[in-house]
């Protein structure tokens, strides 16, 4: 299938993403190494022009937070922030901070905000109890995102992340498909922190995309040692479905995902958020109605756009080991990144 | 149905409950009615005694906080903390010091941690923008948490909150089911926030249960324009029942609620969290294996239970309007209680 | 709220309803108190134009079968078809055969189907074990379909019912919503067969709702010895919503099944199935698209739609016990209605 | 990953198979090619000794009977029979009829029965619409199921269904988990019918799974023009685990049949059912509790369990094609089976 020009979730139109990294040593060995990623569905005031979203749990030892409100109203009203587990509050709070200082109304005279904020458990690498990601850095993500290309590897909520024993963290990949005159992308972005080394299928991938020549290395070295990780998938397209289609779609990322090798450990908080941006729901209107045009399910398109996700999430998790660097975390302890060898 | 001694969510034998309650004017009209309040399903370190827990979300238009662990794990490790909409992660940041102060091993040698906090949107009355609850808080409310009898109306998460348009918040209420030699206590705590003063069946309640020589006036006034609220509902017992059993229980809740009267309105956030202290279950464990004696679905109890459930949440929203006192609240906004009136 | 001209879900335009009773004597104190419901949401070829449909398990100790696919696709594609529990195969087959012999591309040239059926033990009073339900009953059920006033009562599934220890069966009730000059219809048709005496409140209902020189009368008798029974809910609205706005509604029908004073009892199916016929979806079609006008979840006619659905499932189990007739069944057990007396 | 002596469902200890294939020819060039598969969790009266069982919907285009019961109460109380889509009536009465004889009190003076019946549509081979398979085949399946090996390929309920555009039907293989002194299997079996032959990805598994040697050559054809097929995946263990730990189980399969290569299509119904019978719930008791001792979800043995259903799965699948015969069904369509040839 055909990728985008940036195979990155910002294929699809008007998706950006924004970083912002902390990387800081600490007394006593400490380190810091962790950050915040923002995923704004589109440019404009995401409260005001909703888009459809859904969420699949695939294993739910994981502490994201609003899902609830997606779930039962079918919409997105806020950036998808990602950071590490224990800042999931003070990167709620400075999302927050930032949707009222746009949108003055919040809270006075309409309705409340629903904020969906991801986490996995950086602690390996992070001083993760010292919790030093602030609002602010959550606010600086949301500023910063762009559409473009992307930084990948160990960067804003990957920092720290380990993902099949070897540095790992921001991954992303895309998708085109076509029918006839019609064109969707599919954009998947993951925060990769899962995984043994021995699970990884990522050499057959490489065989038969195109990297044939190349072979991936593991870096030899005892088991890592950590609790199970997790991993968060988003979703992108401009395709118009609506919040069960999505569902959907989240479903098919998880099959991409476990192409990848794992087996979903028991501690591992897998969770899949999915949007469409192909068309907004305005939250306040004179009309009784929305029309969107929705893609009929059973249309040749919508098993395309599965397989788009299903490749798409596959490969953004390979990616995000392709571009990470190694690290030095807390405790001195390394973990080196996977290295690309010709055979 | 005989209710317990202080017919409050303390009946449960070792559950603790505990507010802090913020009242303070702001200038421009502004004022802080709000708070926070733990629940605390045991007295004991509770990461490293969980407790079998599950949710249902009667109406997910709400931004609790934790469930998609409680989902996946069917455990509780964490107090279940009420407050306002913008305050959640405050109190999300508050509990999470607690705990990390509490357990030393948290991601640092062992797993991470999982906290619930729920919430209601208490803007009408409190400058909910101005965010004045802090971390600090929420620690006090655990802090403060004890057995006996429980403060309840317009106190701690339940300071601002209004219900069939009269003043309300914390409310609750308890049942004791027996069976031959077998005594099980069923308690229901309410944070209160939703419905239109016509749809409240409080008198035909009355007159049922005790109280048929009373009225309760709702003030003559006009509706009060404000968003569609919503509920948190703490179901806590001690009959030893699994996750999937507790789900039956949460659902009971929601039975207990629309008895009151409401229809369930778009913008409410009707959010139930059940727990059972019967048993616990060790966070980590040389065993294999956990053998807790598990209530039979078709022992008759267990429609005793539901019907405890359904009688006492009932009644919890009920209590939450009988103890409330007429508040004023931002922009000079009076909220009136009911009052209980002599026939 | 307003009610329809029939004061049942055949209010809501082309909605059909069509009844099979099965009344006979067998050996040894046997009987047939048995029979078949057909609820057609449309006039036309349900599965070239399928409808949009959800449902909501409240207690799922029951048998439908079909509701997986509704729930992934979001539509309903044959008749809702009720009967009592061991007939499920019989009647499945039989709207099967009617389905096929009117689509003759199904399964040949295009997918298969769908079917819906649900269910309730009526085994009290039918000798249920005799399965004398025949496929062609439930094709003559659906032949029977028609608009306007519905039989209810003792009739088609309702024959061998018990609700509230009196005769019950099927009940229906409509409410109309009105906001400026849109109007919309909810109809709602109920298959009771639960409850213990002591916990109905139609005597509330009576007294609120033009009834309040009435009182219903229950038989004075022991307690009826039988298992938990269960209850279909079918909600039918032209309001133009989709499978998720859907799924809002069942939960309010849930609402109002527990006002009626229930604790939904373990061995109960308490399951409720709503569509819309506001719009229907081709099942094949050249467009890649499909644009139904979808009624906004904040627009001021959803919240009356949700009380509509309370008041109309309340009314609807009601009149199913106002309907019914006294019945004597195997084993000479002998039900009585329940008598609306003057006071 | 070690398998068990028969690399099938029926090493779990006591879990039975059992087949009736039904080859016809029919006038006019129809042809019968179906039957019916049955799995019997244990050798006792399934009814009177329950097994904890749960489901996972990875897409719900299928109409499999039974799961809601199965979701609530969280047992499976009969055989799991598969079939065709539009025999699943027939083999549902075929499977009361037999409980109902062995089970004289149900729903005479105990309550009534849930039975479980999957499908997958084997329209394109058989002529499905005929429904030739009777109540009495779903009863000579579940009389002739036995421990031991199993048949698989295209057999029962097998007979015609077709998976990657090759023969298929039947599959199942098991693996073997231990940690220390305690040994658990898990045994998977498998009815494939879907996807498209340039997405399987046999061939790399056989290059890691100890047929490096060999190479499985896909019929040169057309595509298949049919409807996307279905999948229905039956997960076995004797391991001690609940209703919530078996739906984690069903999900793993999801993530093994993934590793097949699909990519989960529109039309699809792929259904996943689990069940343990490391213990049995018994359907009445004098006793108030039951004390399972259920596995520790943080014991190491759960991520070896969730890898052993990974493989189990991707290598039923598997199976079930390199078992199958080239089949000719109905309008003379031929569907070869692939070959496994010497490299």
């Amino acid at each position: 299938m055909k990728k985008g020009k940036w195979n990155a979730i910002t294929d699809v139109p008007n998706v950006k993403v924004g970083h912002v990294t902390l990387d800081e040593e600490l007394p006593n060995e400490g380190a810091i190494r962790t950050g915040v990623t923002a995923i704004l569905p589109h440019a404009g005031n995401l409260f005001e022009q909703k888009v459809p979203a859904a969420s699949f749990i695939l294993n739910g030892f994981g502490k994201t937070v609003g899902l609830i409100q997606v779930d039962e109203l079918g919409v997105l009203e806020s950036p998808i922030m990602l950071t590490n587990t224990f800042s999931v509050a003070q990167v709620l709070q400075g999302t927050l901070d930032y949707m009222l200082a746009q949108n003055k109304t919040i809270a006075d005279t309409t309705s409340s905000l629903n904020i969906v904020v991801g986490e996995c458990n950086d602690s390996y690498l992070n001083s993760m109890r010292e919790m030093k990601v602030q609002a602010h850095h959550a606010i600086e993500a949301i500023q910063q995102a762009a559409t473009g290309p992307i930084e990948q590897g160990a960067v804003g909520a990957g920092k720290g992340m380990i993902c099949y024993e070897v540095k790992a963290g921001i991954g992303s990949s895309s998708r085109i498909v076509s029918y006839e005159s019609t064109t969707y992308t599919v954009g998947v972005l993951t925060l990769t922190n899962f995984g043994k080394a021995a699970e990884c299928k990522i050499n057959d991938w490489l065989q038969k995309n195109g990297y044939n020549q190349y072979e991936a290395i593991f870096p030899t070295r005892e088991e890592v040692e950590k609790p199970d990780g997790s991993v968060m998938i988003i979703v992108a397209t401009d395709a118009p479905v609506n919040e069960r289609q999505l569902k959907r779609f989240a479903k098919r990322a998880a099959i991409g995902l476990g192409r990848t090798g794992t087996s979903v450990h028991n501690g591992s908080g897998d969770i899949i958020i999915a949007f469409s941006n192909g068309y907004t729901i305005p939250h306040s209107a004179d009309d009784t109605t929305i029309s969107p045009a929705l893609l009929r399910d059973d249309h040749p398109i919508m098993n395309d756009l599965f397989l788009a996700i299903v490749e798409a999430t596959e490969e953004a998790v390979y990616q995000s080991l392709l571009h990470a660097e190694t690290t030095t975390g807390r405790q001195g302890r390394v973990i080196e990144k996977c290295i690309l060898e010709k055979k």
